[in-house]
């Protein structure tokens, strides 16, 4: 009987394969030759699911962009105050444990290639940042006196900027003391009861 | 009569080719033959100035720090009241011009680089921005029921944040507009007279 291929899977592995290069060589070292070889598979496989270079590595990109919108998702049917519940969402663009770091580090290695290359940059990030910041308003969570605009440009400069230093190691890879500073921004902005 | 080298600044316009030679195409691309080339000397030039193509890079990133240094040291002593020019040495961590943005898109393939190859990351702006919050709460300036230490990490953020986003075009290279920006923030930490 032949062996049952989940190709959806195999994709993927073929992807996180291409992470794993990226984060150790950068995007310039990532090659059909070396991610096959961490991937464990031949080269025939990978050229079987991606025609160039160029698809596979923009399929990585979208992967990352997937696993967050997965995670997010996840979160939504969690049956916490809203005040809670958007500083959950709003965690998960900040890396809290290794497999995010290793999320973040592709995807910053792709967003300086673009910015190189001049490419358009929707990384979604700052749609889910603006779209929390506008539901928790519409709510009545928000004092009435915030200037909206400028809240979104803070709180979005905050969430990449903080995801830029773990990254650095300026600050440390923990959930607690994450949450702690974002909870810290709103405690700014919450309307008082 | 032999022409008079300025040594210094012939090391800082080969720098300073380096720097396009990377914006154009990235770290990878920094070839000591294609920075010779964009800085229009020999081969031979850019080995007299420096031995190894890492010598070249890190005097190239250093070059980076001292630009901002400098420009921060002329505004001090602008007869500014305290307020005003801590806003302004910041707006000095954050590309407003094509020449700022140049050195930023620099110094963020070099942190890009030095996340890839686990290596320390000292690049002044955390200690330049701390510093600058703690002169301003000495000073009384700042709210006295501010958690500073929190302050500094969220201001610290908000700087690189703003700096990655205009680099990524989510915000334009527009002095006026970073300083609004900035300026709002402040107004949530100024100590109400």
């Amino acid at each position: 009987m032949p062996k049952i291929v989940n190709h959806e899977e195999r994709k993927e592995n073929i992807a996180k394969a291409t992470w794993r290069v990226i984060e150790k060589q950068g995007i310039e070292g990532a090659t059909v030759r070396a991610i096959a070889k961490e991937a464990n598979v031949s080269l025939g496989v990978v050229r079987y699911y991606f025609c160039t270079q160029d698809e596979l590595l923009d399929y990585a990109m979208i992967l990352v962009d997937q696993k967050v919108k997965q995670r997010i998702e996840e979160k939504m049917p969690l049956s916490l105050p809203l005040k809670k519940l958007a500083i959950e969402i709003l965690l998960e663009l900040i890396p809290t444990d290794s497999e995010k770091l290793l999320e973040m580090r592709v995807w910053h290695e792709f967003i300086s290639r673009k910015i190189q290359k001049k490419l358009a940059l929707d990384d979604g990030i700052q749609e889910v940042v603006y779209k929390i910041l506008n539901h928790l308003y519409q709510e009545g969570l928000l004092k009435d006196s915030i200037h909206l605009e400028m809240e979104g440009i803070k709180l979005y400069a905050l969430i990449d900027g903080l995801a830029l230093h773990v990254m650095m190691k300026k600050l440390p890879l923990d959930l607690e003391k994450i949450r702690t500073i974002l909870e810290h921004h709103f405690h700014t902005i919450w309307k008082e009861k």
